[in-house]
């Protein structure tokens, strides 16, 4: 099959399937695991970053996600540790070619990261043009060796249908991962998008939920939707207020 | 002289002799040739930068300015016209690792960008990481062979003595031009921050205004302050509303 016909299969179990994702969750479940505690701010500083990489260990996240100029920092604070490096590429935009965004993984991979979440193009998805935008994560995933591949789809810009061709497109280039959002555009995760991202990919892809988590309660209404990790600045926050927000949810 | 003191020298000479910027502008100037049509939105189709190549020849910008996975249709679009190709390198967080701005921009001249825009790291010069950041610049201007390099230094997010440093670290390192925004952060050009950039670095290196720059009474302005370049997705409104903004300015 050609990448067309693929992405009109994925379009037809879609309208003819589709079922909201959820699933139960365990009241002791270890939300540390699942946060990629996040700092992507353009004016981050190296002191801001050393702080992320503390907070990191001292509670255990999944990983730190920072951007690429800040790799080998994040490696040296976290040298030792067993939180994973985690980068972003061609962020937030994804409209950079695909040769940049191959080479930067390439280079991320090379220098340290065990995670990179790489920027869909949009444009070309908007454009129809499924063969490059495809093109553009399959040379994503070739580079990236044994590190995870997130691809971030960035739903606020996209139409339902437009969500689902993306998610096809990422599992049919291998990625490991779908994700929501950037948090640099005009909104955030949302339930219904993991729901929808959870059911096209199925159950060997797994989906993160980014932008806008800022509570336990979101946390966790994201992973009871389908989602295996969260994208976060507020991780601390979430873990310490569980109980408050259990209150309320 | 090392790169600290290169800025503690340019940080000097503004706090001694600073003078706002201003010239005087011939009322028969030609905007078009000031422009860099723009269009760098995330969700931009090929459609729409089809019709900006095509709006470029019929008004005789400058330039097109696109993301680089754009260069290549745009270079098909303008072949055979006098537009310019300017694509924008490590935008807009200006965050990700040197190596990758250097490959872009290498990536970018080969494949027909006559001028490339590369955001600095703010996140270095706000660490006062100075020897990083103009590093940053000069494996770009390294990169970049006979392209034009403009440097945005993002002043919205900057202090005026970030400013000045950001601006000598770009002409120490061999830029063309230094450019006020990107357009994707809390702010654009200002009358304020054009003079003080032209001002820093003199005569012989160049200021695109860029931001916000919506009206044939704000392109002017700029201009005045000493901005040759105008960054702007607003070229044909601006020439169309000639007279009616002279009116007001």
């Amino acid at each position: 099959m050609n990448i067309n016909e693929i992405v009109n299969k994925g379009l037809e179990r879609f309208n003819n399937e589709y079922e909201p994702y959820s699933r139960d969750v365990d009241s002791d479940i270890n939300l540390a695991d699942y946060i990629d505690h996040t700092l992507l701010k353009q004016d981050a500083t190296e002191e801001k970053i050393d702080k992320l990489c503390e907070e990191a260990k001292d509670y255990n996240f999944c990983s730190v996600c920072v951007n690429t100029s800040y790799l080998k920092r994040a490696c040296e604070k976290l040298n030792g540790s067993k939180v994973k490096k985690c980068v972003v590429i061609g962020f937030p935009l994804g409209a950079c070619s695909t040769e940049t965004k191959a080479f930067e993984t390439k280079w991320a991979v090379e220098n340290g990261a065990d995670e990179v979440d790489m920027v869909i193009n949009v444009g070309y998805l908007k454009s129809k043009e499924y063969e490059a935008a495809y093109n553009d994560i399959r040379k994503v995933v070739e580079a990236s060796g044994k590190a995870i591949v997130k691809v971030i789809i960035e739903t606020c810009l996209l139409t339902d249908e437009e969500k689902v061709i993306a998610c096809v497109l990422s599992k049919e280039a291998g990625a490991d991962f779908v994700k929501t959002s950037t948090g640099f555009s005009t909104g955030g995760a949302t339930v219904e998008d993991v729901q929808l991202m959870k059911f096209v990919v199925g159950e060997n892809i797994f989906v993160k939920a980014s932008g806008g988590v800022r509570s336990y309660g979101d946390a966790i209404k994201m992973i009871v939707a389908g989602a295996d990790r969260i994208g976060t600045s507020s991780g601390i926050k979430i873990l310490k207020n569980k109980e408050v927000d259990l209150g309320e949810y």
